[in-house]
């Protein structure tokens, strides 16, 4: 250990090779409940592309494997620090390097968190969309590491659709640049593309060029109130099938509500089991028409009210705890975090099932969701320290996942397999698929070095 | 030869297997000039995926290439045979399998013709938006493989955008299904989007899965006539700059317009030296306010003349012009088509150095271009039988090549490398990602059947 420490700190600065153990365990996991996670041999805390380079070369060498990791705001234990890997911390690279406003296009180290970008953008008239809940706090390379989803996803699409090109360090140790910084371009295999989602298990990426879009136009706001899940599901099926595109289309329910209310006194009141938050974007007449037409889905389909917000600082305060449920639940208990997709027009469906696991498994199940897209986050609570309890939770996590696989969806939306989704996706791909991910990964991580045992690992191991 | 063709007919309805040389030759190259191509040892017209999965079974286990091939409109040489392979054509499996108006996606078998998926998509409502020019004759599988752009891409994306799923037959014929049918999904690696613009080296894709739009809103359309390429040019930067958003930013040349005007009799005439063709399909005031924008931008960089289009008929045949250019040109000589894109703020420079190298090499270059994406295709023209010309017309192409590289710009932005930009591919990445594309190439087809020696393979074989 602390000659592996020895030998890194000839090569990268000693100040940023940690092996004091208090630290060093504080980068140990990310979000996940219960997700493993193991002993690092260190903690590095990169400060340039030089310091990955000789890192990776080192650890290639020696078959030492690599931990990458952002802010550790993952929510499936793909940051899990495993037995005697080094942890490398990117966050410290975290400087804007470029906008280009001609170009629409912004350089950004890895470290760069999600609404510093947004904010740096701001000021040039320009708008970087990928917004994760975590946006105050993750960062850019965590975010295109998983593929990062958000809010307004369901009209301006997830991360990948942003990254236009990467610099990283793969294999032994070979500093590479992927992708292009023009609009168009297909020279070669899209091995840009192919980092994103990769979850570091493919290379550390050093540097990411996003695509921009204009300044975003104010928004439109409708907030309906239902009885239940399912009308509320019912409601996203019918925007959908109305052919709205919302700039937004979240599902919050009254627990989660209160318990943001709860935490930071918004003055928040649900009058109702499930709110839908629906939001256009459009301009003029037609986003006019858009919102009324949204807010006419809501009554069909059973809302108890449904009302156009005129209160932008309203609007934002129910958008903001819904971004808030999750730390907001995590004070209250223990929560497992679901991230299943499923078709929309299979929203109703999905969610009368995580009902039916959560009575089945006499467990409590919390809901938000970015219903617009079928992305599902049932929140399953428990008390610390209830193992009884904590089986019980296992067992709905298993049947969601089950059930969305029935209905033609998917096992992550959005967070990423980690550890958490293995059985998942191991239920999920065929196992000739399967094998070209292994084919994929010893081709580009011929010394196996790069966050070995996620995404598609052994769920058992 | 004959003997491979028996053997095929045993596992392949025999009427699929085609050995007669006349039809087999005229499979045997797409549209691009001078591309080297060979004599394959038969063609399969495959009826089903079935057939797809049989002759990659028995290519593989006797390392016999496989070409799979759309509708051969490609201007590259991807689909040129190779001596002894086997030509695949697609192009009748041409099923639109289903519209699903609810997830707005539709599933097409790879033979599926560009204008005709439109089409029956219009029919409920919908948009599938990439839309190259060869869109009345293009396949969706060529599309996918190339990763084809098109007209509105510059505000809608290109192919790859659109692609949610395939299923394709890959490795020693496992029939594979990549990608999801839900808005979101980050399970595992994105190989649906490492098949899309990988030219049929990584296998044969069987069917796709799209995303569509709403159906389009109707456009308003702009033009300006401007004295010489680099106004043009200017013009395009400025509507960039100005942060607009075109859904169509087209450039086409006096000589471009001329040839379609002759073939075709539209009664279309230029006034001026180079055409912008500008569109913005933003509804409402917003809309209107981005056409005056537009033809102010027009103005300011030094059109002759610059008018909003009232006359929906003859915006229409200007577009329709745009699209029947190369055809026209091809008419007139043998047209060598570039594919550069830059950075959009330097399309003046770029037009301006097309320029300096078709005076340099005593050649004609016409031009069109998708300019609001920097995307440009200089059409480098030819009497044929002149060899000297020929010479000439290559040397510009390759001056044309290094010049997008030296802006930093790529080398092909929708019509991929094939065989004509091969040389292009290794000026412009670097020799490790050029090992990457190999690593991948070797790790998913290890029988190296898969269209060898395309894209990434040596010019000079």
């Amino acid at each position: 250990m602390t000659a592996l420490a020895d030998d890194l700190r000839r090569l990268i600065p000693a100040e940023r090779v940690v092996t004091d153990p208090g630290v060093v365990s504080a980068y140990a996991r990310d979000q996940a409940l219960w997700a493993p996670y193991g002993t690092a041999a260190a903690l590095v805390r990169a400060g340039s592309a030089e310091d990955v380079r000789a890192l990776v070369e080192f650890c290639a060498a020696r078959g030492v494997p690599i931990v990458p990791r952002g802010a550790g705001t993952g929510l499936s234990g793909g940051a899990n620090a495993l037995d005697g890997c080094v942890l490398l911390s990117l966050e410290r690279m975290d400087r804007i390097v470029e906008i280009d406003p001609a170009e629409r296009l912004a350089v950004v180290q890895p470290g760069v968190v999600n609404d510093d970008l947004r904010a740096a953008c701001a000021g040039h008239g320009l708008w970087y969309p990928p917004d994760p809940a975590s946006s105050p706090w993750s960062t850019i390379g965590g975010n295109v590491a998983t593929d990062a989803g958000g809010v307004c996803c369901v009209k301006y699409g997830v991360t990948r659709d942003y990254v236009l090109a990467v610099e990283a360090v793969v294999g032994r140790g070979e500093a590479v640049r992927l992708g292009r910084r023009t609009a168009k371009g297909v020279v070669g295999y899209d091995l840009c593309g192919l980092m994103v989602g990769s979850e570091g298990t493919l290379g550390v990426i050093t540097e990411i060029t996003v695509r921009l879009r204009g300044a975003r136009p104010p928004e439109r706001t409708v907030v309906g109130g239902f009885d239940g899940l399912r009308a509320a599901g019912e409601a996203v099926s019918a925007v959908t099938a109305a052919g709205i595109v919302p700039s937004a289309l979240e599902l919050i329910d009254r627990y989660c509500l209160e318990a943001v209310d709860r935490w930071k006194n918004m003055g928040l009141s649900a009058d109702a089991e499930v709110l839908l938050l629906g939001r256009t974007d459009t301009p003029g007449e037609t986003g006019e028409a858009e919102a009324e037409a949204m807010a006419a889905c809501f009554k069909d389909a059973g809302a108890t009210w449904s009302a156009r917000s005129t209160d932008q600082a309203e609007a934002d305060a129910l958008f903001a705890a819904r971004r808030l449920a999750y730390p907001a639940l995590e004070r209250l208990g223990q929560v497992l975090t679901e991230d299943v997709c499923v078709p929309r027009a299979l929203v109703p469906e999905m969610l009368a099932r995580i009902q039916r696991a959560a009575r089945a498994h006499d467990t409590h199940i919390a809901n938000i969701a970015h219903a617009g897209d079928g992305n599902l986050h049932p929140l399953i609570i428990t008390r610390p320290g209830d193992g009884a309890a904590r089986d019980r939770a296992h067992r709905a996590f298993d049947q969601i996942i089950d059930d969305a696989l029935a209905l033609g969806g998917t096992v992550t939306g959005e967070h990423g397999v980690g550890l958490l989704k293995r059985r998942g996706l191991h239920a999920e791909l065929d196992p000739a698929v399967v094998a070209l991910h292994h084919a994929v990964k010893n081709a580009l991580d011929p010394a196996g070095i790069f966050n070995p045992g996620k995404v598609f690992g052994d769920p058992a191991a």
